[in-house]
């Protein structure tokens, strides 16, 4: 349940979207890394909140006590604490694991890919972060998914605006996960869950109302820098000083068209200490809608200084920032897509059919195919003895091979082969 | 335990191996698939013989019991029966699991890589046989792993020698096993273990130990076909018959030199039904050694054409026939010599460093360095505000990067970038 076969056709489109992804990556010069998909089972423990209950578990058949990896962030902080390094701009495209609910035309599943790419170190402040939203710019724009935002935000200005609005900081991480509901719910149902399951007071929300549905970009920042209260806290300043910084990169980078600052914005994940993003696709605007409305998260990632500190025994930090491409979503996308337009995908790269026109010409092909698959050509043959000619012809038709080498009588007689055009019918003599 | 992480040098190198060999699969026409890692528990049990204790089994967390995949045949096979594919030419590259005892040195891990290729149908005798044997033959030719040498047997003809010595025939499987063990141990140790462990009568064992140290070429079977006991053989007859086939097509693909036909050849799993095949390194022949010696199995498979009827509810047969890389062992061969000839493996592709000689010149960097990007060109820049030239210019040499684009105050004003070529130090204003 939740998993599920990739045919042929799917792997092809994934083996597309992936080459796209990783050429991203490797442009920006990352190098791969890859880690086992057992980790021990502590390794995993206090790290994702209340998911902790989605984790696998591999049963105790002695020995050590193991779990599935639930994403490849953690086991990223883990190797950098285990073999101590401290700087390392890497990705990793590789299938995680969660017991969570499916959903699959929503591209939810148990097994799923993630494909991460994440820079270690410490650096100047901003200038990792701008390059992970620069990737996620042009891994949307170069999928061609249609119109997107990245939002952006930082756990420190959110922590201010808790502060300034009154509530007390054992509720910080509660208030934040309520927050993060406000892209699917609207104020009003955030609010009474604010004050009810969270026992904030009902000034403290309406404070925090006032924030949290502000967006917008320079000028916001601008705006809230100067504000009488957030202006007084240490960590907002410092968040909404790097905001600035962050959209000053973004300028340069000429992206800050598609990025909206957003204090909505808090993600789900304990570990993150500073700026936060996600991007979402929005739906095709249409003249009923205002504004166009976003259709579901297809990447996210933020800013983890903490977590590798955690694995290392005497809690040495490793500043990280990273970001994770939600690849089903994607992938889901582009199947209905493909689907929609008919186009039907190669499965296989075969350049050209080796085939036969009379009978007793298996030894031809057989010696013909050898000498192609020896020069690196893609060939393939029917296994059959005697195949018809038509059939042959009918396969390079089904799967998409261009051409068909025919070795007859006539052409074994001579030394030549015909090389036949599939399509055009096309035929030359060599 | 016996699992362990690959760091980019080590991953660099898998992906150079993976891509060799996936580059012969697709050579050959197959289309690539995925299945999960995980498998419903009952899939995988009895499946592998004595070995099923080596299953890794996740915890019932409730829902289904499931099992981490113990190898991507039983996967395949349980893929063929489930979506009635009848007719298919795959290959699959991925990890499986196994509670072994590891020998990283040797390259046996619990979790690791094999690269499978399968043929799937109903076609003439030996031409997809053939064509399995002439992929170990291509990919172990490719990677220069030295000498080689491609066992061939089949299963009938070892149940035939079997019957015509006399052996019941509830025990041919456990004959099988200790025959397989004759490439590591002498036969007078086998022999024992028959008459000993095995039950078999010292006349059985004998008569055995006459057919199953042969080893030879076309001749050989033409012996055997004429052998008085063995032709009388209903199976023996028909392997023998198919073996000769086999030969004839391999003489066609010109790879016999590389190919012995060797009746010790027996091959652990209980799946196999007709032919099967192994390919050994043989090491640096040497003065003092008469016969090159066998440094271990880097391939292996055969047919197994009851795989998929177990899977299907009305036990409807698909016959197959498949290899199986071993891709571990060639890893830790390729590792050990790239460490021994010293050569620094790339991590990255990264063809260009964005490098400012003055200080205040971050803007100009990453101006420039999101034109790169924005031109598909992988270029990377330190993440500091002010990094030193000199600093600079040693992360390309570490790194391996070749070009520097450096932008200087003088460069800024005539509106150029000086291009340095890292190693010799030319430099040309473009």
């Amino acid at each position: 349940q939740g998993t599920r076969d990739h045919p042929p056709a799917q792997a092809a489109l994934r083996e597309r979207l992936l080459s796209a992804v990783v050429s991203c990556f490797k442009r920006h010069g990352a190098a791969a890394i890859d880690t086992p998909v057992l980790e021990l089972r502590d390794t995993l423990m206090g790290k994702y909140g209340e998911d902790t209950k989605l984790i696998y578990e591999l049963q105790d058949q002695g020995g050590e006590l193991l779990a599935l990896r639930y994403d490849l962030t953690v086991p990223f902080a883990r190797y950098l604490a285990m073999n101590k390094v401290t700087n390392m701009k890497r990705y990793h495209v590789a299938k995680v694991y969660r017991r969570d609910n499916p959903a699959m035309t929503r591209g939810r599943y148990r097994e799923f890919y993630q494909c991460d790419f994440d820079i270690a170190g410490q650096f100047d402040p901003m200038i990792p972060d701008a390059e992970c939203l620069k990737i996620v710019h042009e891994i949307l724009s170069d999928l061609q998914l249609g119109d997107f935002l990245i939002k952006v935000n930082d756990r420190r200005i959110l922590n201010g605006v808790f502060a300034v609005c009154g509530v007390p900081e054992n509720k910080f991480i509660p208030a934040c996960s309520t927050v993060d509901k406000l892209d699917k719910v609207p104020w009003d149902e955030v609010r009474s869950e604010m004050v009810g399951e969270k026992g904030l007071s009902p000034e403290a929300a309406d404070r925090i109302g006032e924030y949290v549905q502000l967006h917008g970009g320079l000028e916001l920042i601008e705006r809230l820098l100067q504000d009488p209260k957030l202006s007084q806290n240490k960590l907002a300043k410092e968040g909404l000083g790097d905001m600035k910084l962050l959209f000053e990169y973004l300028t340069l980078f000429g992206i800050t068209g598609k990025i909206s600052f957003d204090l909505s914005l808090a993600r789900g994940l304990d570990y993150y200490t500073g700026v936060i993003f996600e991007a979402v696709l929005l739906q095709q605007e249409n003249e009923h809608v205002e504004e166009p409305v976003s259709v579901g998260s297809v990447a996210g990632g933020g800013r983890y200084d903490g977590l590798v500190g955690m694995f290392d025994p005497k809690g040495r930090k490793v500043p990280c920032v990273g970001v994770s491409i939600g690849i089903e979503r994607i992938f889901s996308i582009l199947e209905q897509r493909l689907e929609a337009s008919g186009e039907k995908l190669r499965t296989t790269e075969t350049q050209v059919l080796v085939a036969t026109p009379q009978k007793h010409l298996l030894a031809a092909r057989l010696k013909l195919i050898s000498e192609l698959w020896d020069a690196g050509i893609k060939a393939e043959m029917l296994y059959k003895k005697d195949p018809k000619l038509l059939k042959q012809l009918h396969y390079c038709e089904d799967t998409g091979i261009p051409l068909a080498a025919i070795v007859g009588e006539q052409e074994l007689a001579d030394g030549v082969v015909k090389l036949r055009d599939v399509a055009t019918r096309e035929e030359v003599r060599m």
